[in-house]
């Protein structure tokens, strides 16, 4: 599905063009301290993820980011890499998201995705559904936060 | 649980004060367009959050908020008004997010927190778990987007 060459890579990629088992790999990207602060700043601000003194006397021993940050920072890899290319027609959520392990300021994510299921729509057939499995790793290959992301994406053959 | 006088309005809160079946809500907050365009610009930039005119020819017909987006604006609210009084050992994870209408521009968005479970752990006499259903709510009263949240809270008697 996700071929290096540059043709392949400026593909649209439609439902027919996944493949159930495939995986492939983003990234990565830097969990910068003050892009963190700024963050959790603006919406998660609990003093583990705002306050390096203050971090340290909590349950964390030190800061951490949000773990929407780390979220939004993966799917940013995910847009770039995979959701601009997709036929893409909505996404109607995510199921059993982990935040496994903390992330800390300078960790370098990247974003692996396996394609769990694709399935034609039986209402409507010029689409179908997507479930994938986001596994956001650090620079030591630990797994820190996993979701699964449901999306609608247009059928090939009906555009 | 959360009591509208000052006193109460302080009272930090432990496992034991909270009660299966109770809701709160907090809010509003508004989904300013500027600033959705911004977020989805660094963390979701697919132009149906970007581009206000290219928005106009997708299936959702102008520009719609990263669902990312109102899930951080929902959290702000669930921070200040929950999360900063809550004895918060942290958050394995959520469930079954769920974004069910877009959020435009200007929208107003409000949390309604529903207690789900509370659950002393078996393991660890000094903590417990507590499941709630956030449901984010628009300016007409619709639940645009809906989690179940899982948290780890201390409990009064090991403090």
């Amino acid at each position: 599905m996700i071929n290096t060459s540059a043709k392949e890579r400026h593909r649209i990629l439609y439902l027919e063009d996944h493949i159930t088992g495939s995986a492939y790999e983003f990234g990565p990207i830097v969990m910068d301290e003050k892009a963190m602060i700024d963050f959790a700043s603006q919406y998660d601000p609990q003093v583990f993820h705002t306050d390096p003194e203050a971090a340290r006397k909590t349950s964390f021993e030190g800061l951490v980011a949000s773990g929407w940050h780390s979220v939004v920072l993966a799917t940013r890899l995910l847009v770039d890499h995979y959701f601009l290319r997709l036929a893409n027609l909505g996404s109607p959520g995510v199921d059993e998201l982990r935040w496994l392990k903390p992330v800390r300021p300078g960790d370098e994510l990247s974003v692996r995705l396996t394609i769990l299921e694709v399935r034609p729509s039986e209402s409507k057939t010029d689409r179908g559904v997507i479930k994938g499995l986001v596994e956001v790793l650090n620079q030591a290959g630990e797994v820190v936060t996993t979701w699964k992301g449901i999306n609608i994406v247009s059928r090939k053959d009906a555009v």
